[in-house]
C-alpha cells in the first residue's frame, strides 16, 4: 500500500476527502471550466488543430494528472507556449490542416508523455534546474509576443503563415490592403471587451448587487460570454457571407479512445521537438506548482510531477488530444478560487466533457477572430519585458542569456530560442567558473581575519604570498589558476613562501591535482615552499589518495591564521640567522 | 615594431641569434629530420594520402610555425592522431585513393588553419581548458590503440577498411586465412627491429665505441635504417612479385604552391571535423609546448600558439599538405637534442625539402609494411591505459569521463570519442555543481573556527541553525540549496534564527537571489529570522543592487564568529525575558 501511495498521490488526499473540500473544489472547477472551454478551443487553433482537439486534451489528461500529479492545484490542459511549440514542430513534417498533421500532433503527445514518464522513473526531475529562471522568463515573454502577433492575422481577417517575427511582420504589412472590415470589427471589439472584462467585470457585477460568489464566477465568464455574443452576432448578421471566417462544424461527443498511430509517421524527426516540449512544459508546471504549493506550506515533488505530466500527455494522446501541461494563469485562478485537491481537476474534466457533448453544435457560428482575441488577451499576461531590465542589474551573464533567448526566439522561433537560452546560460556559467576570482590577501590588523588586499586595509609581508582562489578547482580553470599564481609569484622578488587559502575550493579533480603538483614543482625550482590552508574535508580526502601530500614542499594547515603566524615566525627566525652572515 | 613583435615572436629570438644556438639547433634539426622523414611518409599513409603529401606537410608548415609560434621547441608536422582524424573526416565525403580525397584533405588543412587563426585573433585560446587532461589522455590512448590495430592489416598483408574496433577486429579475423607471408615476415621483423632500436640502438653504438654525439644521432635513425634495409631487401628479392605491397612511384621535387580548391568541394560538411581537428591539434601542441617551456622557465602563449598553428596549417594547405600540429614525441626529441630556438624547425624544413628532392626516387621499393611498423612503434608510446586506474582514484567523475571517452573512441571512432569526452566531463561538472556540498556547522569549542557537525566535535545550539553552502550559487543549484535549507529548518522545532555562512559562495546570479528572497520569505512565515555571514565582496556588491538586503529579516555579518556570538547573546536575552512570563 505504501508503495502505491508513493507513486499515486491521489490515494493520499482521497482518504481525507470531505464535504467542505468538495464544495471548494466544485466552485473552483466551475470557474476553471468556464475559463478552459474558450482557451482549449483557442489554443487548439494556435496549434493548428481543429477546435475539438483542444476539448479532448482537457478531459482525460486532467483525470490522469489528478491521480498521479503531486501539485494539489495545478490546472493541466492546453497552454499557449506548448501549443505554439506543437505548431512549430508538427508543421515541419506535415502540411497544416491535413489528417497527417493531426496524427503527428497526437503522436507528439505520446512521445512527450513517454519521455516525461521515463524521466520521472529515472528521477531526472533535477534537469529542470538547468533552465535558469531568467531564461525561462525571457523565453515565455518572447513566445507570448510571437503568439500575439501570429494571431493578428485572424483579427485582421487576412491569411499569413509565418511563425517568426521576420516572417510575420512583412507578411502582415503586405496584407494590410486585404483586411476584412467585418472581421476586424468583431476581432477589435472582442479584444477590447476581453481586456475590459478581465479586470472590470467582476467588480462591476458586485457594484450592481450581484452576490460576491456569483460575481466571482461570472467575472471569469468574459471569454465564454464573448463566444456566445459573437456567435449570435455572426449567425444573425450572416457574417460568413461578409467574409468573416467561422469555426464551422465541430464533431460533438466524447473523444474515442484509440492507440495513436506510430507506423509510417516521421517520429524519428520529432525527438528533439518532443524533448523541448517536455522540458518547457515540465518547467512551466513545476515553477507555478512550486509557487502555489509554497503559499500553503505544501510541497511538490519534481519527479512525481514528471510522472503526473507524463501520464497526462499519454492520456491526451490516447484520447485524440495534443501535448498538455500545467497552465500558469489557470492554475492561479484555480488556487484563488479555493481549489483544495486535484478533485477540482476531476470536476473540471467532467465540465469539459459535458461541453464536448452539449456545447459543440453551437460552435459552428463562432468567428475565429473571437478565438484569436481570447488568445491575445491570455498571452499578454505572459509578456513581461521587465525581465530584461531586471536581469541587467545582475550583470552581463544573466542579461546576455535573457536577451539572447528573447532575440533568438523572436527571430528564429521557439525551438532555437529555448535551445540557445539553455546553452548560452550554461556556457556563460562555465566561462565564469573557468576564470575564477582570485585575491592576494592579508590580515585585517589584529583580527585574525584575512581579506583581499585590493578591498581592505590589511597587513602583508614581502616574503610570504597569501593567495585565495574563489572557486572549485577543476579542469576548466586549473591552468588559469596556475598561470595567475605563477605570475603573482614571479612579480615578487623577495618571496620565500607561498600559502594558498582553500576555503572556497569546494571540490577538486584530477586535472586540478596535476596543476597543484605542477605549481609545487615550479615553486621548488625557484627555491620557494608551497603551503595550503583550510582545505575542506572532501578535498583533503581526495588529496590523501594521491601522492601530492608526500611531494608537497610545505604542508597543509587547518587554520589560515595559524599558518600565517607559524610561517611568519619561521621566516623571522631565518632572517635573524642570516643577518650575522651578511655582517661577517 | 613592438606591435609586429607581439604577433611575430621570430623577431624576438632572431635578433639574439648566435653561433652556439646555431650549432645546437643544427644538431637537433638533423636528429628530428631523420625521425620525421619516415614518420611523415607513414602518417600520410595513415591519413589515406600518398607518401609525398606527408613530406609536403613537413616543409612550409615548419617555416610558418617558426615565424609565428610561441614555443621554442615544438616540432610541427604530421602527427598520428590528427592523421587518423583526417582519414575519418575525409573518407566520409570522398572515396579513399581518389583525387577528390586529396583535394578534400588539403581543404581540411585550409579550414582548420583558418579556424585556428580566427580563434587566435579572437583570443579564444582559453577554450582548450574545457578539454580536461584525463579526457585528452584517454582519447589519445584510445586513438593510439585504434591506429595500431588499423595498421595490422599492412603487417599481415591483407585488405581491410574499418576504422573502429567493432569493424576492424572481425575484418582482421576473417582475413587471417589470406595473410601474405613475405609481408608478415618483413612487417614482423621491422616491428621487432624498431622496438629494439628505439631503446637499445644508441647505447649499443656507444658501447661499440661510436662517439656519444654520433650515437645520439644514429640512435634516432632506426626507422630510416629500416626503410633503407627493407627497400633494399624488397628490390633484391623482388618481393613485389611475392605479393608484398610497395609504396611505388613517388613524385620527386618540392611541392607546388597553389591555392587550394574550394568550389565544388563539400566544405559545409567538414566544419565539425575541421573544428575537432583544430581543437585536438591545438590542445596536443599546447600541452607538450607548455611542459617543455616550463622546463626552461619559458612561457608559451596559447593565443599566439593558435596563430602559429593556424599559419602552419594554411601553409600546409597552400603547399599540397594536410592538417599538421605539434607532435608529442618529436618535440620531446627536439628538446632533448638541444634545440634552443625555432630555427631548428627551419633547418628541419630544409632537411625534409632535400629529402623530397633527392630521396623520393628510392621510395618506390619501400614495403608498406615497413611504414605500418613505423606507425605502430610510434603510437605505442601514446598508449597509456594507466589513465584509467589513475582517474579511478579521483572518484566517479574523472573515471566516468575517461572511460566513456576511451570506450566511445574505440567503438564509434575519434570524432564521437572526443565529442563525448568533452560533453560528459562538462555535464558531470555541471551535475556536481548543481548538487553542492552543504554542511550544518558549529564551533570547534573555544577556537572561533566553525566546522561540519558530521566531521568534527563542535558546539551548536538548538535555536540557531548555522549552515554553510560549499558552492557558487547559480541557477542550476539554487532550488536544490533552497530545498536542503528548508528541510533542515523544518526538521528543527525549537529553531529561531538561521545563519548562512557564505565563504564559499564565490558568485551569485539572478536565480540565486530569487531563491535567497524565497528562503527569507518562507523563514519569515515560520517566524524565523535569516542572517548571512562572510559574504564576499563581489557577491555583496550584487546584493546591494537588489532589494534583497532591504527585505532581509535579519542582517549580514562580516565575521561568522561575531555573528554567532551576537545572535547567541540575543537569543539568551530573549529566553531570560521569557522565563519570568512562564513563571507568573
Amino acid at each position: 500500500m505504501s508503495r502505491w501511495r508513493r507513486y499515486v498521490p491521489a490515494l493520499d488526499w482521497a482518504r481525507q476527502y470531505n464535504r467542505s473540500a468538495l464544495l471548494s473544489d466544485g466552485l473552483a472547477a466551475v470557474i476553471v471550466t468556464i475559463m478552459l472551454i474558450p482557451q482549449s478551443l483557442a489554443y487548439a487553433m494556435l496549434a493548428g488543430l481543429p477546435p475539438e482537439v483542444g476539448l479532448y486534451a482537457s478531459i482525460l489528461p486532467l483525470v490522469a494528472y489528478a491521480l498521479l500529479g503531486s501539485s494539489r492545484t495545478l490546472s493541466v490542459g492546453p497552454v499557449a507556449v506548448v501549443s505554439l511549440m506543437t505548431a512549430t514542430a508538427v508543421s515541419q513534417v506535415a502540411p497544416p490542416g491535413s489528417g497527417l498533421y493531426l496524427q503527428v500532433a497526437i503522436l507528439l503527445a505520446l512521445m512527450s508523455g513517454a519521455m516525461l514518464l521515463i524521466m520521472g522513473l529515472l528521477r531526472l526531475g533535477f534537469l529542470a534546474n538547468f533552465l535558469s529562471h531568467p531564461v525561462i522568463a525571457g523565453f515565455i515573454t518572447a513566445s507570448g509576443i510571437l503568439i500575439a502577433i501570429s494571431q493578428l492575422k485572424h483579427i485582421l481577417g487576412v491569411s499569413a503563415s509565418g511563425s517568426t517575427l521576420p516572417q510575420l511582420l512583412p507578411e502582415l504589412w503586405h496584407k494590410l490592403a486585404t483586411i476584412n472590415l467585418p472581421t476586424l470589427m468583431i476581432g477589435g471589439f472582442m479584444l477590447m471587451f476581453l481586456f475590459w472584462a478581465r479586470s472590470a467585470l467582476a467588480p462591476l457585477l458586485q457594484r450592481l448587487g450581484v452576490p460576491e460568489l456569483a460575481a466571482k464566477v461570472l467575472g471569469r465568464a468574459g471569454p465564454v460570454l464573448g463566444i456566445v455574443l459573437s456567435s449570435l452576432l455572426a449567425k444573425s448578421l450572416n457574417l460568413e457571407a461578409h467574409g468573416v471566417a467561422l469555426v464551422g462544424e465541430v464533431p460533438s461527443g466524447l473523444p474515442q479512445l484509440t492507440l495513436p498511430s506510430v507506423l509510417g509517421l516521421p517520429w524519428p524527426e520529432l525527438w528533439v521537438s518532443a524533448l523541448l516540449i517536455s522540458l518547457i512544459g515540465f518547467v512551466e508546471s513545476v515553477s507555478v506548482g512550486h509557487t502555489l504549493a509554497a503559499k500553503r506550506r505544501q510541497k511538490i515533488n519534481p519527479d512525481q510531477e514528471l510522472l503526473g505530466l507524463g501520464a497526462a500527455n499519454i492520456a491526451a494522446s490516447l484520447s485524440g488530444g495534443y501535448p498538455v501541461t500545467g497552465g500558469f494563469a489557470r492554475s492561479v485562478v484555480n488556487f484563488d478560487a479555493g481549489a483544495e485537491t486535484p478533485a477540482a481537476g476531476l470536476m473540471t474534466a467532467l465540465g469539459i466533457a459535458l461541453a464536448a457533448v452539449f456545447f459543440t453544435p453551437y460552435l459552428s457560428w463562432l468567428p475565429i477572430a473571437t478565438l484569436a482575441a481570447t488568445i491575445i488577451v491570455a498571452v499578454m499576461s505572459l509578456v513581461d519585458l521587465s525581465i530584461l531590465s531586471r536581469s541587467w542589474r545582475f550583470g552581463r551573464s544573466d542579461f546576455s542569456a535573457v536577451s539572447i533567448t528573447v532575440l533568438v526566439t523572436l527571430v528564429f522561433g521557439v525551438e532555437a530560442g529555448v535551445t540557445c537560452g539553455v546553452l548560452v546560460s550554461l556556457a556563460l556559467h562555465l566561462y565564469r567558473s573557468s576564470r575564477p576570482h582570485m585575491a592576494v590577501i592579508g590580515e585585517v590588523p589584529g583580527t585574525g581575519h584575512y581579506r583581499n588586499v585590493d578591498r581592505h586595509k590589511v597587513t602583508t609581508r614581502s616574503d610570504l604570498l597569501q593567495i585565495r582562489v574563489d572557486e572549485t578547482l577543476y579542469f576548466a580553470n586549473a591552468s588559469y589558476v596556475e598561470d595567475r599564481i605563477m605570475a603573482e609569484v614571479d612579480s615578487r622578488p623577495g618571496l620565500r613562501r607561498v600559502l594558498l587559502l582553500c576555503t572556497a575550493v569546494n571540490e577538486i579533480d584530477m586535472s586540478a591535482v596535476e596543476v597543484l603538483e605542477s605549481i609545487n614543482e615550479q615553486l621548488a625550482e625557484r627555491g620557494l615552499t608551497f603551503y595550503l590552508s583550510e582545505v575542506k574535508g572532501p578535498v583533503m580526502d581526495l588529496l590523501r589518495r594521491t601522492s601530492f601530500l608526500d611531494e608537497l614542499s610545505g604542508r597543509v594547515f587547518l587554520s589560515h591564521h595559524d599558518a600565517v603566524c607559524r610561517l611568519a615566525a619561521e621566516l623571522d627566525a631565518e632572517n635573524t640567522q642570516q643577518v650575522p652572515n651578511w655582517e661577517i
